[in-house]
C-alpha cells in the first residue's frame, strides 16, 4: 500500500519547530504559519490570510458558499511543547518517524495531526464534489502552548467575520484508544514563576553553611506549605469558589469503564495520589490542582559542588475548575507565597496575567449529539462522554465572544505523550479522522436541510 | 615595574582546566598534573613522579640535603571546582584575567595560588643558595574538590617516603584579607545525592494532574523535612556523636573582631540565618550543618511547561564537627529520607563512600608558633588564630598515616569566591606569601640547629 499523502504532509509540518514557548524557535512558528496558510489554499479554501498579532501570528480561512447551511467555525493551533528533555526522545523531536502503526514528533499529536484532518476532510470533498455540505470557517493560532495570550483579543476584534453556529475544535483528545468519546468539559489554568534569592552569589558551603540561609531549604519549604498531609492545596481562599462536586458529574465518572490499575501501569506510576476523598477522575476531571511544573536551583552537573546557591525557582500551575478565576488564584497564591517565606530570602512572583477559567459544553447541545452519530457511525460503538483535566481555553472564549458553544472533535487521544517525550499519533486515527468530520459535516448540514 | 614571573605561571596554570569531578575535563586534569611536575623539576627538585592513582594523577618531588635539619611535607592540589554558573563570569572562568591587583579565574586562590607560592619559595631558595634549611617533600593531589578518594591509600602506601616532622598545608585561607591568620580547625564533609521518580515519563500536568504523586512536591517535602523551625537539622541521630560546644572555643570566637553586617553586607545577605542558640561564627566553626548543593526537576526554560516531571534530584552536603562520622551521617539521613519519602514516588539514594572527619591542630603544636612568628614579621601585626567551616581532609590522613600534624599556611583569603564565579586572588599575596614560606622554613631550620 502507498503511504498515504496526509502522512507526508504531517511529516512536513511537524518537522517545523513551532514551538511557541521559547523565543529561540520564534522564526520556525512563523514558518509553520506560513505552511499552513499554503495547504489551505491548496484545499480550496477562500480568503486564507495569515495575521500578525503581538505575539505569534493567527490564520485564518474560509468557504460559505453553503446557502442557509449552518455554519462551523474550526478551531486548531500549530505551534507545539518544547521538546526537553530532548535526550529522552527515541528518534529526533523535530524529524517524524513511522513506527508501529505511529508517527513519533514533538507535536504530531497535540495538534498537527488533527488539525491537518479537518483541513484534509475540507480538501477531500471540495475536490471531489466541489463543494461542502456546511459553511466553513477556521481560526488557526500559533500560541495554544502558552496560553493563548492574542486569541481572545482577535476573535473579539473579528466577531463578525468568525460568526458561527457552532465551534470544531481539532485540539483536544479521545479518552482512550480502544473507544470513542467526546470531552465535553475541561479545567482552567493559572500560572506563576517565582524565585527566592539569598546572597548576592554562590558561596563555598563549607565556608558559609551554618551562617546564612539557603535558598534551596527556602524554596523546599515553601513549595512543601502549598499542600497540606491530605494532598488538598493547603492555600486560604483557594477552594472558596469551588463548588461540592456535582453529583451528576460523580455518577458520569463511576459509570465509566475506567481500570485505575491499567491507567497507573500505562504511566508507570506505583499509585494513586492526590486530594482525599475522591477517586483518581474526580480528582483529575472535578477537583482543581496545584503542580509545580519545574523547580532548580544550585548545582545539578556530574560530582559535587559544594554551594550554597545564591538562588532557587519554581514554576507553578493550576488546573481550575468553574467558577475560580485565575488572577483571584494567582493572587491568593501570591500571599501564601509572601506569608511563608522563610528568614533571608527575597521573594520574587512573576506572573504574566493570562489565564483560563474552566469550561463545559452544555448536555443537552444539537452538536454533541451529531459528534456522538457521528463516532458511532466510524467506530460501531457508542461515544461516551467524558471530561477533561487538561486546559482549551478557546470554549469560553468563543462563548463570550461569537455566542458559539465549542464541541471537542479530535483524533489524538490521550496516552499520546504530548507534553513529553516521544509525542506520537495513531496513524489510524487520520483516515478515521477524516472520515468523521466529513460525516459531522453531512449531518449537520442534513439537519438544517 | 615589569609583571612578576610567578603572575605570568599562574596565568598559565590556572589557563588549564583542571576540573575533577566532571569527567569530561579528565584530560585537562592530566595536563595540569603534568604542567606541575615540569614546573617542579625547574624549581630544583629532585625525584619529581607523577603517580598514577585509580583517580587523578598525585605528583610528588623532593628536596632532602639539609642533613639533620627537620623534614617538611608540603601539601596542595591542582584540580579545581567546576566553573558553574559559567554565564555569571565577568572573565571566561579559564582564561585568567588581571584586573585592579587581582587575577580572575577558577582555581586561582583554590589552589594553584597559594600552591605555586610553595613552589616559587623553594625555588628561589635553591636557585639563589643551592640549598633549603629543611628538607622539603611534596605531595600535591588532583582530586581535592572530590573529597580526595585516593589520597589516603597513596599517603598510606607511601608512609615511608612521605615521613615528615611536620605537614605544611598550601591549601586553606586566611580568614579576612586585612588581618593575618591561621586556620587551626576545620569541619569534616560528608555526601549524598538522592533521586525519587513518579511515572516511567513526564506526563501532561493538565490531563494527570491529581491523579498520581508530583516529585517535585515529593522531593520538596524531603528536603523541608531536613530542618525544623530552629534550623536545627531534624534527622534522628544526627547530633549524637555531637559534643556541646566547647567554652574555650566559644570565648576565642567571642574574642575575635567578627562585625556580622560587614560581613553580610560582603556576601549581599540579608540576615544571618541558621541553627537557633548560637552566634554566626559559632554556626559556621562549631557546629555542623546539613546543606542541599543543588535541588532540579521538571521544566527550566523560558516560558511554561506544564508536565508532571518524572523525577527530581538533590545534592546533599553535611559539614560535620569533631567525632561525627561521615558513614555514619550519611547512614542517618538515608534512613530519615526512606522514612519520610512521601507516597508515590520511589526514593533512590546515592552516597560514594568518601568523606572526611572534622580536624584540629593541637593548640600547642610548635609548628604553629612558627607560623604566627613569619606572620608577624611579613605583616607587622599578631595573626588571629581562627577555625574554618568547610572541610581540608588532610589533616586527619596525615595525623593517622604519617604522625605528623598539619599546619595550613596558604595565602588565599575566605573572601575570593572560590566555588563560585569570578574567583580570585590577591597579587599582593604572592610576594608576601613567598617571603613568608622563606621566613617558616628559616626559622624551622634554625630551631633545630
Amino acid at each position: 500500500m502507498t503511504r498515504p499523502e496526509i502522512v507526508d504532509e504531517l511529516i512536513a509540518f511537524a518537522g517545523i519547530p513551532s514551538v511557541s514557548t521559547d523565543p529561540a524557535y520564534a522564526s520556525h512558528v512563523t514558518e509553520a504559519a506560513d505552511w499552513l496558510a499554503e495547504r489551505l489554499k491548496r484545499a480550496g479554501l477562500d480568503a486564507v490570510i495569515v495575521h500578525q498579532t503581538p505575539g505569534h501570528p493567527i490564520v485564518t480561512a474560509q468557504w460559505l458558499r453553503a446557502e442557509s447551511a449552518p455554519t462551523v467555525l474550526v478551531y486548531g493551533h500549530y505551534d507545539v511543547q518544547p521538546p526537553d528533555p530532548v535526550e529522552s526522545w527515541k528518534s529526533p523531536p523535530f524529524e517524524p518517524q513511522l513506527r508501529d502503526g505511529r508517527i513519533y514528533g514533538r507535536g504530531v499529536s497535540d495538534d498537527k495531526g488533527p488539525l491537518l484532518i479537518a483541513i484534509k476532510a475540507a480538501e477531500a470533498c471540495l475536490h471531489g464534489s466541489g463543494r461542502l455540505p456546511v459553511n466553513l470557517k477556521f481560526v488557526i493560532e500559533g500560541e495554544e502552548e502558552c496560553g493563548s495570550p492574542n486569541l481572545e483579543a482577535f476573535i473579539k476584534m473579528h466577531a463578525g467575520e468568525l460568526g458561527a453556529d457552532l465551534v470544531l475544535s481539532a485540539d483536544g483528545a479521545m479518552w482512550r484508544p480502544d473507544e470513542p468519546s467526546i470531552t465535553v468539559a475541561n479545567r482552567g489554568l493559572a500560572a506563576l514563576e517565582f524565585t527566592v534569592t539569598g546572597a548576592a552569589k554562590d558561596l563555598h558551603s563549607g565556608r558559609h553553611g551554618g551562617g546564612i540561609a539557603n535558598p534551596l531549604h527556602a524554596i523546599a519549604a515553601l513549595v512543601a506549605s502549598l499542600h497540606d498531609a491530605d494532598n488538598r492545596i493547603a492555600v486560604e481562599g483557594f477552594y472558596d469558589a469551588v463548588k461540592p462536586a456535582d453529583d451528576a458529574a460523580r455518577r458520569m465518572i463511576g459509570a465509566l469503564p475506567f481500570d485505575e490499575e491499567r491507567y497507573l501501569r500505562s504511566i508507570g506510576a506505583r499509585e494513586g495520589v492526590g486530594e482525599k476523598g475522591y477517586c483518581l477522575l474526580e480528582r483529575q476531571w472535578l477537583r482543581p490542582t496545584l503542580d509545580v511544573n519545574g523547580l532548580w536551583g544550585g548545582y545539578q552537573g556530574p560530582g559535587g559542588k559544594t554551594v550554597i546557591a545564591r538562588s532557587a525557582s519554581a514554576k507553578i500551575t493550576c488546573r481550575l475548575v468553574p467558577d475560580q478565576e485565575p488572577q483571584t488564584i494567582v493572587r491568593l497564591i501570591s500571599r501564601h507565597l509572601q506569608r511563608n517565606c522563610p528568614a533571608g530570602v527575597a521573594l520574587d512572583i512573576r506572573a504574566d496575567g493570562h489565564g483560563s477559567k474552566a469550561y463545559e459544553v452544555p448536555g443537552d447541545h444539537p452538536g454533541l449529539a451529531i459528534a456522538e452519530r457521528a463516532l458511532q457511525e466510524i467506530y460501531g460503538k457508542p461515544a461516551l462522554r467524558v471530561r477533561m483535566g487538561a486546559t482549551i481555553p478557546i470554549g469560553l472564549i468563543f462563548r463570550e465572544a461569537l455566542g458559539a458553544e465549542t464541541i471537542f472533535f479530535s483524533f489524538s487521544t490521550a496516552d499520546e505523550d504530548y507534553h513529553a517525550p516521544n509525542e506520537f499519533f495513531r496513524l489510524s486515527r487520520l483516515d478515521e479522522g477524516v472520515r468523521a468530520w466529513l460525516r459531522y459535516w453531512e449531518l449537520l448540514g442534513a439537519e438544517r436541510a
